[in-house]
């Protein structure tokens, strides 16, 4: 399983340049010597997440991507629209990694740490699409001996999120909550919590497809935002469940503000008092992801105790401090391979990443369309 | 002064039928007898602030407003449009009184609070569009003795919501202050509460006679949101004043996005590293009027760290309790001449505050177009 004799191994890398330009290829790069409390991980399995993509392609338009260098090292080129080059100016011209999670075999170790050599790890250590990462053991989560580093390529974003939402309701004085894109990876798994802790989840899905995926896993409330009867049915559950706190993955559209109507509407079913602002009752929506590229409108006929924003792990992880965040780290590991579960359409090599068939694929960010990259397929 | 004779008085009126017709009218009703604890004001100056329109017009299309009555009880009617009348559910068939704020004269004063006889007094009590108000003592503020009503008319709202912005900002940590519609009453005073405490203020208005009358006023930071160079201006007043917190008054359209855009493009003039995510400097806008009635439109081009949502001063005051809600009315009525000073474009008796030519005036919230309502004008 060592690999002592190579010395380099592949790494994808993103770069836009000043002129505008998206740049993707494959750098070879040397493989460190760990320090003493470092490993070095052979990355087996690293997701491709929605929360990847802003790193990975940027804002490019992808209908001008173009297909470059050779088969074993792939350039992939594409244009970044001017009007958003401003926002980016502090990546301009870099070379960056790309990868935020996944997971590998150790095959060095520092001396503090050699009893990791040979077992299953996995990390949040950005840079995962890479034959070998050098990282801080005590940043690596260790997998039960049974479990693949496929297993346990996405054991935080997705886990640590929906896990974070719940707990973010907890921690808000919220009973119940609505997640919106519900039949996602994170979706699914956010259904699979509240069914086994008992909390009310209102799901909001895009086709009745999606309605029957997440019935099968024993959804309660799931509704189709395109049907004609969306806001009386989301009114309803909202009543039934008291969900005054919504997590949405679109973030674009109108589909925030209808929630926040639809709580509204809800709290007045049993308002007894006329105000001019509306129902004292806050109403919350958190925007996590840019699923819909449009801006958000809000038609404000909510009242006034509302509040819309940007959700991150990151931060929230951070707010809660180091003890709160290793309870739900040690809960993803105790239910890795139930609850915390992850569905792949296939698994790339770092250069069938660069694929344009696959980039287009990828890119729509479409339930049950995600990719796991196994940065050493093919290459040992 | 007294008026032991008089048994009735006028008290203006708002109903929406559950046919959808709004009607504003005057109500003759009995002045009560105070209990032990309670005084009744002759009202002599209330204001008509836009946080009074709501409850007073509704959402009624006032191109459909109708007079009717006599000179001395007039009575205007006007359509509410269908879609908007099931947020009214809570007021239907209902006949309201309306007027937030007010000063009078006490008139009669329950057996424990007799010393408050012939004093003026300003109260936050609702229901001030009335000649005659039965109010708890203790809910009076008693003004100096050189006060008229119409200098402690607008003792509580437009005051207590200038120095909570402050309040706000000093609470939730931000450093400075935007305010857009900021030429009105309320930002002149705003603007005044920052100007003595040394706090920055990034003023937002939408002309140049606004610009004009807040540097008249000695404010540092004004721009025009109709300006070609707005974005760029605003960007500039936000990296010298470190404003990252948002007070909007017209709640629709896009200035609430551009004022998180700005505050994002500001962020990253110092920004070292790059995130997908944008700066991690939280950002907040919060609503407190809707001079705009288009819905909110937010761009989204202002990463992930950020908030809107709507702000009340009555919640907001509970929020921060009695002891620090009472140390902010100390300062009112100590600066109640200087800076809480109102100025209003003329007094109306309640029949003329129902004349259609005086409504079409007022229910625009234009800057410089606030009246002040005398309930005893011309009846005594």
């Amino acid at each position: 399983m060592n690999t002592p004799n190579q010395e380099h191994g592949l790494q994808l890398r993103s770069r836009v340049s000043s002129q505008g330009e998206l740049e993707l290829s494959l750098a070879r790069v040397a493989i460190p010597e760990p320090a003493p409390d470092e490993v070095v991980i052979r990355v087996e399995a690293s997701p491709i997440n929605p929360s990847d993509l802003g790193l990975l392609l940027g804002p490019a338009d992808l209908s001008s991507a173009r297909a470059g260098g050779t088969p074993e090292s792939p350039v992939v080129t594409a244009t970044i629209p001017q009007p958003t080059l401003k926002a980016l100016a502090s990546r301009l011209d870099k070379s960056l990694p790309v990868g935020n999670e996944g997971a590998g075999v150790v095959i060095k170790a520092g001396a503090n740490v050699r009893e990791l050599l040979g077992k299953t790890v996995a990390a949040l250590g950005g840079g995962m699409y890479s034959q070998f990462r050098v990282l801080k053991a005590a940043h690596c989560l260790l997998l039960s001996a049974d479990a693949t580093p496929a297993d346990g390529a996405s054991c935080f974003v997705n886990p640590l999120t929906a896990l974070g939402m719940v707990e973010t309701m907890r921690r808000e004085g919220h009973k119940a909550l609505v997640h919106t894109a519900a039949a996602s990876n994170l979706g699914q798994m956010l259904n699979k919590i509240c069914l086994k802790d008992g909390i009310g989840l209102v799901n909001i899905v895009r086709s009745q497809e999606q309605v029957a995926l997440l019935r099968d896993l024993g959804a309660v409330h799931v509704y189709d935002s395109t049907s004609s009867t969306f806001t009386e049915e989301l009114t309803q559950a909202l009543v039934e469940t008291g969900a005054t706190l919504a997590f949405d993955a679109t973030g674009g559209g109108r589909l925030a503000g209808q929630i926040l109507s639809c709580m509204e509407a809800a709290a007045n079913r049993t308002a007894t008092t006329y105000s001019p602002y509306g129902s004292p009752i806050h109403k919350q929506v958190y925007v996590y992801g840019k699923l819909d590229l449009r801006p958000i409108e809000l038609a404000g006929n909510f009242g006034m105790a509302w509040g819309v924003g940007g959700w991150l792990l990151i931060p929230f992880l951070e707010k809660i401090g180091p003890q709160a965040a290793q309870k739900l780290r040690e809960r993803v590991a105790a239910e890795l391979k139930t609850t915390f579960a992850s569905h792949y359409v296939g698994e790339l090599s770092l250069a069938e990443a660069l694929q344009l068939d696959r980039i287009s694929v990828y890119s729509t960010r479409s339930t049950g369309k995600k990719y796991l990259i196994n940065p050493n397929k093919g290459l040992r």
